[in-house]
């Protein structure tokens, strides 16, 4: 199967949260490509990563940046693929400013924006938006939520079965 | 052509706001349906909704909502469709409010949120992803950004050939 | 004596903030159930839950949840009971998400928000609620808050006759 | 009947907003008083109100305030009852002042919090505490929450029915 | 001589940030009174406090509260003396609802607000009211400003001489 | 009687907010001076002001700048006088750049700031540090705050006299 | 002489605000070039605008933007002249997301920022840089800055002479 | 060669900091001095350094600040040379104190601000201007970000290599 979904990133200090969509897209399958576009320290590889990315078979971009996060929206000008911004969490300002820098767009131009360091979220994003022409990931996905509200009512179950005092002590 | 994209909103009062997203639909020619669908005043018709959208063919759907905004986060935990938060500007808050309310979802269920009050790009994100398996659709953006483009440069034209006193007294 | 407050939460992840709330009611000698129920990853839970609080005879529900935090207000849109919101602490924004999804709310559906992370207040709340129609949870709740001052005057003499550098030394 | 809510805040400029909280007890039958108490200008007075509430009767306290915003809580302070505290929005700062004011009180004294300027949504919640002992009160509530719910149903009819531009253009 | 200033706050936990106001009263040789007094756990020893402060010979007050910061703005309510305010930082929001409580107070009633955590300069201030009626007082403020001056210019003089990495390195 | 409190602010446009201090300090019958003095445009002309205040007799400075607000804190580094800050709002960022500019200064250089647009309360807090050794403004600031009292009480019988209806309908 | 500064905005409706920095350098008699370029809507003219811009003679380029303001720090990637940014004011969010998008650029790529609908400034800090080798424009700068300073004593000594009410009736 | 580049800060905390524009100034073999000088602290001192800057040969200023930073456009008040500011981060606030503090100066005086913490940036700035007049100084800036942008990719081409679970790994 080719390659469906990029994932990129502005430095690899973002790695380590941007991590977290590939794993997704590891569990439900869904190939992917992983690598660093700067906007602001590599705007020639970014110009070309945004223009070629149809043509070499991708669907959906996540893009992932701190700060002055411009990837998202760079990529998101160039192509006309949905492209899903990651704002990371800053040292400073929380990932405010990642989450302003990503979200605000002009019209014409929007990005998908997920929570801050919300990387799982956009891997999951991404898998819905494949799943609308196909229903195997479409099913995969149902899966995957009829899984999570298990587990939650697993815990749930627990906690009211043992008390919350030894669900904590555990 | 069956309705491809549900346009939901919290209230009548963000009509104003969201018919931008109807409209860039009309222009690309994909049908749509919109209603008011609230979460907290018509939680069993937000439910009924959100479980039988994809049976009923849709394949996005855009949610707005202002303040405590919960119509995109509840919907996108019923369905597995991709759906699309417009967070609505807020007389106090200035839509701060709504913006976290639907971007910050948890690992699990998120909301491809946009700017606050940013409707239109919310119709361009919806058909960028049924672009992504409609050639037709992704030529129609194609141009759309192409005329935007050009649009611009039209502007930049104008503005560099009669200077900016004069076009600023037009 | 059944069971006069549901005490609730999104996440396993906020048991040792919301356990606070317990223990204050378990201090005021009320009894009351403690779960898990997500609005985002078992929404028929929490509209079961919701539906069925009053009928399963309890008077008051406190429910905690952080970021998109829909599950107070969700729950407030489907009972008539009084719902006590508690904002968790979150990593990014400090909270301010989720204070804003919690109180934020329509009109026709309010959520009686304490502070974030604020869930023993939580507990003090739903006493005081109780106590409107039951004059001996009036007096337990006078009671503590005289032990309050009392205990605060307490502290102040000491301070004021070991002055504070031994007061800090201790 | 003998009065069972006490409304009241800090200048007659909030008065334009408060008012929201006395109609809706109006609509619901339940006798209010209403009153200016300022906790800066007028302590003793505050003081007084707070001591006699539940000797007169009252069974919650809606208190609205503005900036630094310290009549809810202390109000809360002095009397055991329920304190509903309605953060008033400012000119300078959208009301985040009133409500960060109201809300971060510490644990022992609890301030039931709305939304900025959520007058409306105090009168109900302070309906929903009295229902808590009440049937009578609890149906009305009921019945309120339902024909919210069809009105909301009622305007979803009718917008899918002319469409948004007929329904805008109204 | 007499006590001339009044340190308070709400809790024990501000003691050491409120510590510094009292060392430099110290250090200046101003004789102060320190102790606990809650706005919220003990209103009745507040208002005490506060309407017996001139009477006792006090000439200025300063009062450290974090969240619902009510202390300072409650005690300016109740005396005329000035009153110096001292938002203490909090956990989730940084100081900033302590900030906003203190220093927001309607027209007619004010509080000297400092920076958050500022109980240093609260000392200073509270130095420099004196001052304008105390001669040797405004003298000793006028060497300790110069004082402060000439360690600033000796650890430039230093840094210029043995370098930043040098610097550093001690 | 000479002049007591030297008002200045950064800019003419300032005037008709901190017009309310002197207003205020008329209504008390103290002495006062009023000019504008730019810290960033009239830098000598800031430092003479201030170098020269306690000499000409001043005994306090009320300063208001608006946005990057460096007056107040920087007549405060070379005077010893009592500094008195007054916040302006701004049209971007409604003050808080203000209010963050004049409050948050380093230990040894106090500002007694208060509220955004705030410049009545600086007038009162000027007349409040002044009482501290004159007797008899310590009496008509007392007899000022009696009055604010009364006049609360006055509005407060009116409203509960004529109704809330009436009231507002004047 | 030729064109030393180039500015540039993302979009038409900046240009009442922009228009301040062209009407600074026409009062140096700097030569400038102004016109469009929309980073997100017409990225190749902004790539090909910022390439060339040193070729052309350009020695420093101001860029105003709101929203995700990318145009002056993608601007800044690929050119090595200083780049000056403009944080235009946003409806929902007053301009914080313009001013988080151009300033928190990453380490290597800065943009020299100025206030938010700072264009004048902007004007002046370009004028200010082109000093650094031009004798010239150094003097026509320190002019400029002391005719500023000879403005405000002016208002400063009318105001004096007519008093605050007189002033202000003008 | 003359010392080009002055770097100031308010206090040798900052000095971790500021470092690091130092460093870049010496990678790039540009001279410089670097001392504290406190807006606050050291008035006169400031005064005199900002006055005397030019005729002492520098041609940028590069100054950092924490808090009400007044130190950069206080600078910028006295000197017509282009003044860099770097906002320092603050403890409770984040430094979104000191960026304001900096940043919204009134027209007629600019500060080139720079991100929270970046030093750095501050540092490639001030070699930007000088680059202006200076070729050497742009090839080696040219040089420097050619580099970066190598760098970026040489990181990239590992990650694609190796893949991120042995590149986090390493």
């Amino acid at each position: 199967m080719n390659v469906k979904v990029g994932i990129i990133m502005g430095s690899d200090s973002d790695l380590p949260v941007m991590k977290e969509a590939a794993d997704f897209l590891d569990e439900m399958g869904i190939p992917y490509e992983l690598t660093i576009v700067s906007a602001h320290r590599t705007p020639k590889r970014m110009y070309e990563y945004a223009e070629t990315a149809a043509v070499r078979g991708l669907s959906v971009i996540i893009a992932g940046a701190g700060g002055s996060a411009h990837l998202p929206g760079m990529v998101a000008s160039i192509t006309t693929l949905p492209v899903i911004g990651v704002p990371i969490k800053t040292r400073a300002l929380g990932g405010v400013d990642s989450l302003y820098s990503i979200i605000q767009m002009p019209p014409g131009i929007p990005v998908a924006t997920v929570a801050i360091n919300g990387a799982k979220n956009a891997g999951i994003l991404a898998t819905s938006i494949l799943s609308v022409s196909d229903k195997t990931v479409a099913e995969k996905l149902r899966t995957y939520k009829d899984d999570l509200n298990d587990m939650v009512i697993g815990k749930a179950e627990k906690l009211e079965k043992i008390g919350h005092e030894a669900y904590l002590a555990e």
